[in-house]
């Protein structure tokens, strides 16, 4: 394979993960979810913790936080998706659109944004790290849930 | 060069794009800092808009940032700095200890985390894009400055 093949394969395959980890997190498969994870990833969540380190550590904390939707009532969908991959190494980021239904069927759901980093070993890209987050007013100091694209 | 000696060179040249713009940031030196960007950088920064699309938007941005801050009254020291690097793509996270002194030279500081992801074209690495935030607290929706890695 030349240079721009290998690049074309290596981007199709960090898109086809995360279709497949978009899945798992609608899905509230939390199992799925951390299967796309390196054992050792560090996460930057959007709440809680400065990081999360390891898959355990942050598998705990995908728990609690699927624990607050209601089957069936999550969010998230994605838009601007960017993805850079070479041979071993890649990363991606977008907007996502991120919360679930409440109990009359409304959405509760702001845009937040979502970087992801990746690296290949044995043949198979995981992720290694996340960062998600929402953006906070210097006045108030609260996270601005309200900002659109 | 062997692929070893390959990834060795470009983390050393991350290391030392990072060294170079971390001391642009604390000169306050807007036009230092905006030279590692790539012209058409998506960054996710940490307050006010989803996002900066673009060198000038987010070179404005910056402008209204530093202006903030009193002359050598930035903080901006980094830890736990990973890099990943292949031939043309690249990514690096750490956690950052930023803020600024006040009037009576006493430290305003908190934890945030930082993501910069990096591209190689005509042989110089250019930051693409960059994802700072702070977590927040899910029941008051404030940012949370007392954490501690």
């Amino acid at each position: 394979m030349n240079a721009e093949t290998i690049k074309a394969t290596a981007e199709a395959e960090i898109r086809e993960l995360m279709d497949n980890w978009l899945q798992s997190v609608r899905s509230l498969d939390v199992n799925g979810i951390v299967s796309h994870y390196a054992p050792d990833i560090v996460a930057y969540d959007a709440i809680a913790q400065l990081q999360f380190k390891g898959v355990d550590a942050y598998k705990k904390h995908w728990e609690t936080c699927l624990a607050m939707v209601p089957a069936g009532a999550m969010i998230f969908e994605i838009r601007d998706l960017n993805i850079a991959a070479g041979d071993d190494v890649a990363f991606s980021h977008c907007l996502n659109w991120c919360g679930g239904k409440d109990e009359n069927g409304e959405e509760k759901a702001s845009w937040m944004r979502m970087t992801s980093c990746y690296r290949k070993k044995n043949g198979k890209w995981a992720i290694v790290h996340e960062h998600f987050s929402s953006p906070f007013d210097m006045q108030s100091g609260k996270a601005l849930f309200d900002l659109k694209p």
